[in-house]
């Protein structure tokens, strides 16, 4: 990680819609001076307790941040992905101690964020409503997302989740022709390499998928936003 | 439903430790004229968006609360039983919405409850930084609970769950003899009553549980609290 300081102007992106507008003078100054820049590599980890906190106001501005859930054994299962445009992802910072499992923050691709240290960002939450409404809206984003993976975990088969993962990648990358490894995909979905491929080949027979060297293309997918119309219809 | 006047004495259980202290008297006046008792029979529905959105701040005094999703064909899973001892747990209004799931919230028992109307939550909130900390710790709850579900629906074998859940039963009424059919385990546990009791069979022949008429013997559960540490055992 390499840490600089960030302009006011990339702040700005944080907390959107004019929002920082409502700050005082003073307030838009100190942001000035104290928002950090970080860069990280490709794969490097990203202390979940810092960013994903609350207790500091950050944003994502390239690459990815994957929230992946950890058991004993080592299993996993990612919670959610976070991109430039769905930034604001924050958890508070108690539900991240666990006994049952830990929660780690994995960079994917070159990735930069910037945040405001924790004492300004919790005057920033203290002195403004507008950022408070800012900090819920977050939380809602979260909340949703962990729902509706509990609504699939309970509900969809597991080639049901993994087809709604792959039209995920589509809508993501806007093409039909994904670049994951089954090995990615079982640890994506909480389940082992094996089954992925076996539940692959099922999907190549039905012709929704044609498996290629490198790459699986989606047969089924209809363009942009297509996971969110299909996430609910048998496979 | 039945609605009634509360007292401050009640709401001051709302939010615990003495948070209301710091409350204008102004407040604690409107507070005391304004905050309404809810009685609610046995099994009866509570509206979701009014009362766990968090735009009313409340506090159950008895019964408990089950919180349950539902998805397009009618299957279930309990997300969270919100009982007296527990209370203050809230969620966004927003992220009750979905095409996906319903999320509904169930009586059990006798229950009551009281909230403080919205306009003057929403004062308090604005107001008093011990009333947003109060919230963020309803928030914390929330999260945590959802990532619970999430970790056990991910890593755990489904007799795994259902063992968990006796023992929360167990815990709950600090009793080795449940009173619950396999029905409503099935429902809290988003799969069929036929699998449950293929489950609860297998777990007899394994002596961990014995099946009587009306009720379960869990044999395995070694007194309060039971639930927490064995957890993550395998069955």
């Amino acid at each position: 990680m390499e840490k600089s300081r960030a302009t006011l102007d990339k702040c700005q992106t944080i907390l959107g819609g004019g929002c920082l507008e409502s700050l005082k003078v003073q307030m838009k100054a100190e942001i000035r001076e104290k928002a950090v820049l970080c860069r990280f590599e490709d794969s490097e980890s990203v202390d979940a307790e810092e960013i994903l906190s609350g207790r500091k106001i950050w944003a994502l501005l390239k690459g990815e941040l994957h929230l992946i859930m950890r058991d004993e054994e080592g299993r996993t299962i990612v919670l959610q992905k976070i991109l430039p445009e769905n930034s604001g992802f924050t958890l508070p910072a108690l539900c991240l101690d666990s006994h049952e499992y830990s929660i780690e923050v994995v960079c994917v691709g070159e990735t930069e964020l910037y945040y405001i240290p924790e004492q300004l960002s919790a005057r920033m939450y203290s002195e403004c409503a507008d950022v408070r409404k800012w900090q819920e809206q977050c939380y809602v984003k979260a909340f949703t997302k962990l729902l509706e993976l509990i609504n699939d975990l309970s509900f969809l088969s597991l080639k049901e989740r993994l087809r709604k993962k792959l039209y995920e990648y589509c809508d993501q990358y806007r093409t039909d022709t994904v670049l994951v490894t089954h090995e990615n995909l079982a640890d994506e979905l909480a389940t082992s390499r094996e089954v992925v491929s076996r539940l692959l080949k099922k999907m190549e027979a039905e012709k929704i998928i044609k498996i290629k060297r490198k790459s699986i293309q989606v047969l089924g997918w209809k363009g942009a936003g297509y996971s969110e119309k299909v996430s609910r219809m048998a496979v």
